[in-house]
């Protein structure tokens, strides 16, 4: 293993191994790209893994990452204030996001309630989320987890924890994703969709 | 776009963009790994990119990546200093290396004659080739460049100006890859596996 010998090389493809979806030979592509790269922007690539780790941080409100000490959307005043959207990831939020069609503010949880993982409701940002249900302004939480097993978990652990709140509380609908084909669908999510059926 | 306003993030997902194979699906996803991992690794990381390329150089030899003024294969007594094998890449000689069947040096040229991308004999390693050719030690040039068109031509191209050395030159064989199918094998590579057949 000729090159294998060449440290900073071999170091250099291990730190590309390590991340998720890439393998052995994948990484070994991506390290002697960098290693062509012009000095300059290897800088760069290097500087904006240090950047991201010093200047990121969470919004102080919705817990979804920012650079600032409120993400943008809690900060814009054109949001309505009145619907919180929980999700698991920043992730989520953008894909959400990327709608367009939601006009709300988020809360990122920063994970699931998942005991096997060692995952319980102290790790979340729940309280968070709790100081922002006593205000008076919130009028719906959506619940817009992931629809695992810990995702459905976490959205019902949450409910009832808001409940008293006297808070609505709703969640995704599930179904038929668009464009998809019924004899495709698995049983689950075939129940499901019948039973969240809507007259046309 | 919540997060496409944090900028740091929004620069790591570009930088992760510019490498090959990764779209922006991608390249988001690994971003966030990255702004996860703890902050020791990614100074690993961010180093190890850096490291890289102010450590790395080519071996005065042969060319290949050395992070020494020797490559591991041309300071190693063991290795047969009569076979040079010519390739394009420090991956393709990784690659043979990786057969373990060969024994000889190796030499990289950086690249493949291809006037369409400004590349002409003068960008490619071959001064060194000839300076190592002109040694009495050497007797068989293997050409292992891809069998490409700019692969071939720069085979023939480099077999032409080593003739009057009167080394032996030879190149790698063509055929139907191990496992392949013939009925799915392209004409050209199955003309060139009749070509070269041998006897049973």
């Amino acid at each position: 293993m000729a090159n294998y010998n060449v440290v900073p090389l071999q170091r250099l493809v291990e730190q590309f191994e390590r991340l998720p979806g890439i393998g052995s030979k994948t990484a070994q592509r991506l390290a002697y790209f960098v290693l062509n790269m012009p000095e300059e922007q290897a800088k760069e690539f290097s500087q904006a893994i240090i950047e991201a780790h010093e200047k990121i941080r969470r919004c102080e409100v919705c817990c979804n990452l920012s650079d600032r000490e409120k993400c943008p959307v809690c900060s814009s005043p054109t949001r309505d204030r009145s619907t919180i959207c929980v999700v698991e990831t920043p992730r989520d939020a953008l894909a959400i996001e990327g709608t367009g069609e939601y006009k709300g503010t988020y809360h990122v949880l920063h994970g699931v309630i998942s005991p096997l993982n060692g995952m319980g409701p102290d790790q979340l940002c729940i309280k968070e989320l709790l100081a922002r249900l006593n205000n008076a302004e919130v009028s719906e939480v959506i619940m817009a987890t992931n629809p695992t097993v810990e995702g459905e978990a976490t959205a019902m652990y949450l409910s009832r924890l808001f409940k008293p709140l006297g808070v609505k509380i709703t969640r995704l609908a599930y179904g038929i994703p668009v464009g998809g084909d019924l004899e495709y669908a698995d049983d689950v999510t075939l129940a499901r969709a019948l039973e969240g059926r809507s007259e046309l």
